[in-house]
């Protein structure tokens, strides 16, 4: 049995291992023609970032009986610099200022720049995941496209207070979880593991990230330095996140035309009464619930997985990715 | 040997088949979570477009010895997805206000919506172009990035009239050129061509292509109704093209401080006086000259390849496309 030191020791290893192996790819790149468009988007690539998901599909590789990385290192990176794209792209159009503690591209570069950046770390990305399987293309490509029509439907429903947990669902499946659990499933497949663990990897992956997002989404109301995350973005984006959507549901008369207000022009003197209201609707201890039922779901499907360190750095690995771990 | 009409009629059934394939893709998107994207682009994907680039990549498969089409349709259809998406981009990027004859992505639906249906037709061309050998999915995606860093340098020279004949070829390559290559190589592959004749396709493609951008960013100074473009986009937003280049390299003393501002702050009534400049350099007979250069290289590459059907097709189809037939 591993010791929390040790395992957070080989997580640490994991980490280095894909920041490693994106100096690299990055480096490849400097030499030919588009040195220029690498040289742009590495400044956000490389500024850091916690690497949950190329982690994550490393050790679902290992868990599903993969052995050294290596044949599951395209499929890690694939996925790093497909979210990094979006981020580039997500931060240009709800006017993110920072990203990773640097500025962000559009700021530092302008639109026009920043939308190529994006445009060539989802080319590097498909080039990567491209490598593998035709199952596994499908599935990347699939997993891509629910990404845009994620970002596409979250968009619509910016300050729309009809917004259902439904809604909310589908957004954060189709642009975090569904990712994660595609991640998980193909670095199964890529280990030639079984049928039935892929779908444990898959199903981790997936209640994972739905974690995952719940807090993120979450910290964005409580705010958390620790998490490197200011607070209130979301909020003042008129971003509809599941306190909101469930505090919308619960409160009635005085107190649900009083949110609905505060949402329609929030600014940073209403945060008290925001809390407030949220509190006397118990929607931060619904949402906290809701996060554990994900988080509990998600080690039910590895507990079926044979004992293993990756096994146990998967289960180390979700406790810390939604801060129940420091 | 085929006449002119009957190889019209075979150019117009293969766009048709792309056209249907293209209308097929966009239904099976039309039922899953990525509904609202496709229906997003698919209006600009659908709003017509001469799809050279679909065709030419059928042609080159069936010259490399392809019978049915089938086995290459994916990758014609990439890139032609991959072409809608950088479109969709670059109208965003330079303000462009229609294309295929109707209104630009971002007029109507905004700049977050805009990069979002690009980005989702970037994915779905990937997957389609994921779906072949790791060289096609190498070459697809070295392509791609490419296409990234030549959109990147365009950007940083406009305006910038030490902008040099290699500046420009090197960005016509990225961004036309090297497409229309390595779909014709991807096509040879694809039919078992063998070495010789992929690359003759590929450097007939690389040929094409050239021709193609340079006619292209001719016509925005001459102006064509016929082949659907108006006059001036390029020159009123900076953007140094050939004939530009080649003026600001032969002309001296006043006439070359005269077209330098000229392009620092053009306006519709500096026609006739950019236009008299152009000639009195010679740079539209240059140009000219270049494009039949490029389409007399493209043809020898073919001339190697045995007499068939769609050898003939791809004859008839580089003069259609540089506007020597109508």
């Amino acid at each position: 049995m591993l010791g929390p030191e040790t395992l957070h020791e080989h997580l640490g290893d994991l980490r280095s291992e894909v920041e490693e192996a994106l100096v690299k790819l990055v480096d490849t790149q400097m030499d030919g023609p588009a040195a220029a468009a690498m040289a742009l988007s590495s400044s956000i690539l490389l500024a850091g970032g916690k690497r949950w998901r190329p982690v994550l599909t490393l050790l679902a590789y290992e868990a599903g009986g993969g052995v050294t990385t290596a044949p599951a290192m395209d499929l890690a990176l694939a996925f790093e610099l497909i979210h990094t794209a979006t981020l580039i792209h997500d931060d240009l159009n709800d006017g993110g200022k920072l990203r990773r503690g640097v500025p962000t591209l559009h700021t530092t570069h302008g639109n026009a720049e920043a939308i190529i950046a994006g445009d060539h770390l989802f080319v590097l990305g498909f080039g990567l995941g491209g490598r593998y399987d035709r199952p596994i293309v499908d599935a990347v490509s699939a997993t891509c496209a629910n990404i845009a029509a994620a970002e596409l439907k979250q968009l619509r429903h910016i300050g729309d207070i009809a917004t259902s947990p439904e809604d909310y669902y589908s957004i954060i499946e189709g642009k975090t979880a569904g990712p994660f659990e595609t991640s998980c499933r193909a670095a199964g497949i890529v280990a030639g593991a079984d049928k039935s663990t892929t779908t444990a990897l898959a199903g981790f992956g997936l209640e994972v990230g739905l974690a995952f997002q719940i807090v993120d989404d979450l910290l964005d109301l409580t705010g958390d330095e620790a998490m490197g995350k200011p607070r209130g973005t979301d909020v003042h984006e008129g971003k509809m996140t599941l306190p909101l959507i469930h505090a919308l549901t619960m409160l009635h008369g005085v107190q649900r035309v009083r949110l609905s207000e505060i949402l329609a022009a929030f600014n940073d003197n209403l945060w008290d009464e925001l809390t407030a209201l949220l509190e006397s609707a118990g929607s931060f201890q619904y949402t906290h619930q809701l996060v554990d039922n994900h988080l509990g779901r998600a080690l039910d499907y590895i507990s079926k997985l044979p004992e293993s360190p990756a096994r146990r750095m998967m289960e180390e690995l979700s406790a810390l990715s939604v801060g129940r771990r420091s």
